[in-house]
């Protein structure tokens, strides 16, 4: 591993700016060397400026990704721009081109083998051409619901069934992400939302596909449903108020059968006012394994915190798309105690 | 990955023997080929024999590990033989000489890096040398107190400190272990016993030294102290009785320091009669993560499945001495719904 790696972000939405952010706050071991965002309000200021910080950073936000990629050849990129992997496969392969490593939050490409087959052959393909690693992460898709689901079964002689519960309080996250759970909108408003397939969350067959391959499983069949939360009562977040009736996020339930049994199944809930916040991973195996993260996993700070703990890992890992299953064990880089 | 793996048991102690069956249970994706003790009591027997099964398993037990090794090329050995680095040295290396992967129980193997440098040395240029990996595991080290651990903070964008607790009923687990945290004993001869060395749980420092390791911390001193756990009451265990004032088990807690403070805690609790039974890991953190495995994981089974799950990754791994921070997120294998 280089002593600093040379990092771009790649996308300033709120991600990237946490991303971005994290990755200034570990210099030296990481030194952010660009930024790009097509972003009219953001291109040509100093990402100082967009975080308000006293000193310039030495980093201008471009909008020509080509540009940047080609000048400062950094070593990883950091990729947050969209969820669905044919917006941004044009991008990734940019990235790739220019020999950079690529750590993308698009929640589609953290198991992109089975919704968009040819796209990842054309990214795995690039990716080894270039010799480098293409891995798409985050806290969900990449974390929560099935690398720590996955690393849960490592003691088990036998596994017969694997059930994933991840339950958020929309409420204490960010208000682009009590808009994603469709919080306040109408029960009618929410149905013609989630008609279009790019509202609620999105990656959770993704998990459950990494789920399955990192068993080695081949489910028969993957039942996958999003149904609205609606308010018992008034709910008031630091942001907005949902009324009694009115939508308060979201409850999303795949399945993974085998055998006609649903042995893997991953139960998700983000609306304002949960109340038994959690992250818990129960595997009918031998042992059993009864594993609850309590109060659950912040995802805002863990999904840039993720992005950024896995780019020392890809600077080792073998080129080509890879998923989180063939990642060495994550783990945090550069915090208090790094020596 | 070849489509069936071929392994040899190396050690036949309670561990080699529930890792064999294990292997055996995986049959066709393993196949047990050979299995190596010197225990006059099982030399020369065939493994159903030992295992009371209706039919032969085709393998029978040999004390001469070279033959077993050049005859039978095993893919992965599984290696159960001691607890101790300098006592199986030469034994790994005639696995690796003889074109194998080694697998090993042996807890000073998990990271042996400080307590056996140039052991260490010499091991990780033999495997280098044989183009394969070596690699110490177990449920602990191993598992429950460091890959664990080291995952938890994966969500993480800063880590303070990270504290693991591991409490085990011995009551609830096989005689040797009931034996080995000294259920039973006087507090004198406790007393005596610890102060061989060879007592108690072995491979906490070892477990802090990959956490550590894995979080890029350098720890300016470990403390480390076992102590004797007295039983308030009469406990029964289905093999022995620990009267009231008996030794129950021990209380063994492992720091890690860094800037004068604590920041790595192993605390490990196993003696017949704990209530609280767990595996738990507190990150203090952003976010922090409060991660706990209810009831705990039980280990007789674990240990063993950890041996065999992580038979398919080593083949994929980098040749050379690997620690479980340098391997693909642990996971289950051959378990009841693989194709």
């Amino acid at each position: 591993m280089p002593s600093s790696i040379r990092l771009v972000q790649f996308g300033l939405g709120p991600i990237g700016l946490g991303t971005a952010r994290l990755v200034l706050s570990k210099a030296p071991a990481l030194q952010l060397v660009g930024a790009i965002d097509v972003d009219p309000e953001k291109t040509g200021r100093d990402l100082a400026e967009l975080f308000d910080l006293s000193e310039s950073t030495g980093v201008v936000v471009s909008p020509d990704s080509d540009s940047v990629l080609r000048e400062v050849r950094p070593d990883v990129v950091l990729h947050t721009t969209s969820s669905f992997l044919p917006n941004v496969a044009e991008q990734l392969e940019r990235c790739l081109a220019a020999g950079a490593n690529v750590v993308s939050s698009t929640e589609e490409l953290a198991y992109p083998f089975a919704r968009h087959p040819e796209l990842t052959e054309r990214l795995d393909h690039a990716a080894k051409a270039a010799g480098r690693v293409l891995l798409g992460t985050g806290v969900n898709p990449g974390f929560a619901m099935d690398t720590l689901a996955l690393a849960a079964t490592a003691p088990c002689a036998e596994v017969r069934a694997v059930h994933v519960e991840r339950f958020v309080d929309a409420g204490k996250r960010r208000l682009p992400l009590q808009r994603k759970v469709g919080a306040g909108l109408s029960a009618a408003e929410f149905e013609a939302k989630a008609a279009t397939g790019t509202f609620g969350h999105i990656g959770l067959v993704e998990s459950l596909r990494i789920l399955a391959a990192g068993l080695g499983w081949e489910v028969e069949a993957i039942k996958d449903r999003m149904e609205p939360v609606l308010a018992e009562d008034e709910v008031t977040t630091p942001f907005l108020t949902v009324q009694a009736g009115e939508v308060a996020g979201i409850h999303h339930r795949a399945e993974g059968i085998v055998g006609g049994k649903a042995v893997l199944t991953l139960d998700l809930k983000m609306y304002v006012g949960v109340e038994d916040a959690r992250d818990a991973v129960l595997v009918d195996g031998d042992p059993p394994i009864d594993l609850v993260v309590r109060g659950g996993i912040f995802g805002d700070t863990a999904t840039c915190a993720l992005l950024v703990n896995m780019a020392p890992l890809v600077l080792e890992a073998k080129p080509g798309l890879r998923t989180m299953a063939e990642m060495p064990v994550p783990r945090a880089f550069g915090t208090a105690q790094s020596s």
